[in-house]
């Protein structure tokens, strides 16, 4: 299957590679079809890797991740364009995260709306599938990272998307334990837990954590 | 140990009861001496248990947990009035939930701020610790009502009194795992949980789950 990844960051990277992996062909989408961490990632992935524009990657793919700053994950999909992702599947693992200098990262929306639902409100063609964006990177794609029990969130608007999408998390990333939430609504509930996560990794002093739902 | 209660609901009731069974002396505290909910309180809870105002609850109180609604905590403080809890521990255990009919409801206040902040800015000698506030209220009092490993957050300014609290937590509420996230700034992390506890206790249709940090 072709997937197309807006973003070259840690996030990008991680789901990327793994992806590739699991025998997946990946073009990682930038600003510039150039980008040199988007050349990177193609060097270390290698075969099923390539890269392109934003606009190219969404096309590309047959589902895309928005693994983005939630900052710019806006103007991100607006270089995208909606007619490239019409009708697929936009795995959103973003957090609207505001940072400031020295001061804990806040939300730049959260409580009445969230990104999730922004994406989801400007591209109504799209089926925004929102998931993993409670964890680090390296988690997310490997859920055995931590010991025990250990829930994903997820929350959509589209059944049989959230259904694909929860596949992949299973057999491509390894998880067990999945929380359908309902709509797309349920964004704004896991994009909440952001800030304990924050001071989490912050008494931890590293990420490799996980919420469980204990009953 | 003499307790304070702010507050005649489900939470207030829990916590008091509890309090009772385990010989502290518990004063509930309304806004009138006689309220109907606080006799019945006193009826059941028996020897040890008595009601009063706001003010007098927390006069007599060594240790004071505010029980009310998030939307009146602010309103029942100054009734409550600073004099008589100057240098005392406000065990603040409420949420700022807006409830609109039709509605989840939101929070009035998050991100950055909180109800267990503004209670502190408010009422500077009080020491406010935020607890208990990320699960119903008969969990709170019986941590073993929810089976296996699962964590309660506490945070505020004051170690001592923290510690004070924890005492509490452990040997009369059955708490093994509870994780301080530093000062009262962190109460908006925990109050950020209630969106998400709120979905979940509509998809399990019930209260009895809690949230585990697995590392």
């Amino acid at each position: 299957m072709k997937i197309g990844i807006l973003g070259t960051g840690m996030v990008g990277n991680a789901i990327g590679s793994k992806l590739v992996t699991h025998g997946y062909e990946v073009m990682m989408g930038s600003r510039s079809a150039t980008n040199e961490k988007a050349a990177e990632f193609v060097k270390n992935a290698g075969k099923g890797a390539s890269q392109g524009t934003f606009a190219e990657a969404a096309m590309y793919g047959e589902i895309v991740f928005n693994c983005t700053k939630g900052e710019v994950s806006m103007e991100v999909l607006k270089l995208a364009k909606e007619e490239n992702l019409t009708g697929k599947i936009l795995i959103d693992v973003a957090n609207p995260l505001y940072f400031e200098k020295g001061a804990i990262p806040t939300l730049s929306v959260c409580n009445t709306d969230s990104l999730g639902e922004t994406l989801q409100r400007n591209f109504p063609s799209v089926k925004v599938v929102k998931t993993l964006n409670t964890m680090n990177c390296n988690l997310m794609v490997n859920a055995s990272l931590v010991p025990g029990d250990h829930d994903i969130f997820i929350c959509g608007n589209d059944a049989a998307a959230k259904t694909k999408v929860e596949t992949i998390l299973r057999n491509d990333f390894g998880w067990e334990h999945i929380l359908d939430l309902g709509d797309i609504t349920n964004a704004r509930a896991t994009e909440m837990l952001l800030p304990i996560w924050i001071r989490l990794y912050g008494k931890f002093q590293s990420p490799n954590f996980n919420f469980h739902i204990a009953k």
